[in-house]
């Protein structure tokens, strides 16, 4: 078969810094999911798109090939609007499991594909697995059934959505060339893309345990997200949000879902209800139902509560069920007394990771069980001795390194301007 | 086995700018020589390099550790010292032919390791193999045996010799990262400096038909190679050479052996034999001969003659055979009468390539006979209608693509300053 283009000519545009044409991107995509480019190409091609850049119009096509490679999804079956919700990832960020239930509760259609953790950052469907019985991977019939049963499912992004983007995702990962934000940026939204949501809103995490670390960086990447959704007709919001502390008092998969639940009982911790709540009203607003409900009140009503185990019990899940306890536990105390400053997200989330909340590679299994309880949050006074970490393990061998990574984690007294929970909104 | 890095780490530094360490780098070439670093992360890290470059102590310590992947030769058996030439490759370019028994014939040893060529640019053991019999692989005894016979041997590089530029070289080649001035200068050094030659002459060209298009990158890549032979104990020195137009008045393989035969007959092209004797002269400095004798002397005496002979007969070929001619002729004719002002290097040598005198790929093999004969030379006067350029193939096909590679190739009558043959010389 004749190729329209060669790869090293490809490559070597974008490593002199030319505009890529149209014909050149979605070649250079289709060919690398056909396996006509090779990995060793797209992995200098990455490098040099992570190095001198794309602009605007190349993001846009860059992410509109990898949809092409793939199915995409509509719901227009449904006699409810789509919106869905796209976190970058955080430490604690347990948002979604509370979140669409209460949207859906609150009369939305919310099919969200998720995705499993890698490194410290855990990944909602790792959570969810700590559910016995609860499984992740549905057909696309039996994913528009529990739509329909419960108004919102969350599950596996099958593989027939965006090839091209699992392909040079897991390329990225081994060759040094994820923090690039137009790759990241069409990475996602190729993917929210093809899943066929109406309204989308995303939160993109800034602060230590976020992938963008200031905020700058994080605008350039909420921006370019906004502009892609909007030009595929996706109504699409980004919100900034504080990843400095975790968010919540636990980190860990079937702690964060046990804190979740206690949101959908209408308590938990201030942040996750106030940043659950912020979504859930920007996601209605995309989907035009603004003011049909007031969110809040909808989960103090237990609405979101009868979705929550609709959709647990659609997949499977026990949603009553015990959840798996880690085997052992260690308390690490407050250091001196005064006011908590500073609770830094990175050290807590790689903690929780080496404590077997997470895992490193692809291949490795997760402790549902293992994670971190906070018992104070930055701007709580604390007293020396106190109880201020829970860490739970199935391995007592980890609490080693876990501490080692706590050693820098906490500040008390000195006095530390913190983030605000949401630091800005971006519309198109 | 646990490995002291992880790829991404060493791709991810470099990406970021920072200086690699030495253990770095030793462990990344060995690394990847061994497979366990991955064909699409070295591509991405050369990206990085070609990108964001490498300072002299890193180049120095790519080009150390490309060495040792291999076996370093030694000639300290031999009587004579060892002398040796690397061109960094033109149109036209056949010096190596009479330029090592010249220099044997004054009495060094010349250990010459050469190559094949890719694209427009010849390589020595096609231009070689185009001689009935002869055979570009021996064995290092073998060469001993050629060098001990002959005073010079001409051979391809033996896989034990820096493996790691063997694999990256072929990597570069598809990745669209062989424009990167250390990588050429740490692929090129280190097989020299493997190949154990007490002196080397670099022939660094440039001009349209050249690597390098401008004297300053150039004399960057000069600087880089001279400072990596000096730094290892070989005395380097490079001269950059102009290759704005062929080398002498053919191009092609037999036709450039035909050539190289008439420079060691004491006649041939004025600039063949000019840099021929000037880069004698340097050889034989870097081998503490230059008081012995006047190669220029050697040349007309016919000794040079005499030992290329024994080369060629010591690695089977037999001298006195009648060369590969090809089936096809056709003539271009001069445009206008007046003064050839150019006659571009990288024209000639493409419609030369496409003739079928040089390979696109690796596996291809080159048509012997193929290739261009000049019957002027910039600064000649010439007369519209008359012979310009004799094309030869075995495949008249080929004609009509090499014509529109020379469309563009002659400037008659407009004043154009030539770049003088020597340009520089640049020592340690």
């Amino acid at each position: 078969m004749s190729e329209p283009f060669a790869a090293v000519d490809v490559i070597i545009a974008k490593r002199n810094r030319l505009r890529l044409t149209d014909a050149q991107i979605d070649w250079v995509v289709d060919a690398y999911t056909r396996g006509v480019v090779a990995d060793e190409q797209m992995s200098a091609l990455a490098m040099a798109v992570l190095l001198n850049g794309m602009d605007r119009a190349e993001v846009v096509r860059w992410t509109q090939a990898m949809i092409a490679t793939g199915e995409r999804l509509s719901w227009s079956t449904l006699d409810r609007p789509t919106t869905d919700k796209h976190s970058t990832g955080g430490v604690g960020d347990k948002i979604t499991l509370p979140l669409a239930p209460l949207v859906a509760a609150c009369g939305a259609a919310v099919p969200q594909l998720s995705g499993r953790g890698l490194g410290h950052t855990g990944g909602t469907l790792d959570k969810l697995e700590s559910i016995p019985g609860w499984r992740a991977s549905l057909s696309n019939a039996e994913m528009l059934d529990v739509l329909r049963q419960a108004g919102a499912v969350i599950c596996a992004a099958g593989s027939g959505l965006a090839p091209a983007d699992r392909k040079l995702y897991a390329l990225r990962d081994v060759t040094g060339t994820v923090e690039s934000i137009p790759l990241i940026a069409s990475s996602i939204m190729s993917k929210k893309i093809a899943e066929g949501t109406e309204a989308l809103v995303l939160d993109v995490k800034v602060g230590s345990g976020a992938f963008m670390k200031d905020v700058e960086s994080a605008h350039e990447l909420a921006r370019t997200m906004v502009a892609l959704g909007t030009d595929a007709g996706v109504r699409t919001v980004a919100l900034l949000t504080a990843m400095d502390t975790p968010l919540g008092l636990t980190v860990g998969n079937a702690l964060e879902v046990r804190e979740s639940v206690e949101v959908l009982e209408g308590g938990g911790p201030a942040d996750v209800v106030d940043l659950t709540v912020t979504l859930a009203r920007e996601m209605l607003l995309g989907a035009g139902l603004s003011h049909a409900t007031d969110p809040a009140e909808v989960l103090r009503s237990g609405q979101a509560m009868d979705v929550w185990k609709r959709m647990i019990r659609a997949q499977g899940g026990d949603p009553d069920a015990a959840l798996p306890v880690a085997r052992h536990r260690q308390t690490v105390a407050a250091p001196a007394t005064g006011t908590l400053t500073r609770l830094d997200a990175l050290d807590v989330g790689v903690a929780a990771w080496r404590l077997g909340a997470g895992r490193a590679r692809k291949e490795e299994s997760v402790s549902f069980g293992a994670g971190i309880e906070l018992h104070a949050k930055p701007g709580d006074t604390v007293v020396a001795g106190q109880p201020l970490l829970t860490l739970h393990t199935d391995d007592e061998d980890r609490f080693g390194r876990a501490l080692e990574s706590l050693a820098t984690a906490v500040d008390v007294d000195v006095r530390h301007d913190r983030l605000p929970l949401v630091i800005d909104t971006v519309v198109a």
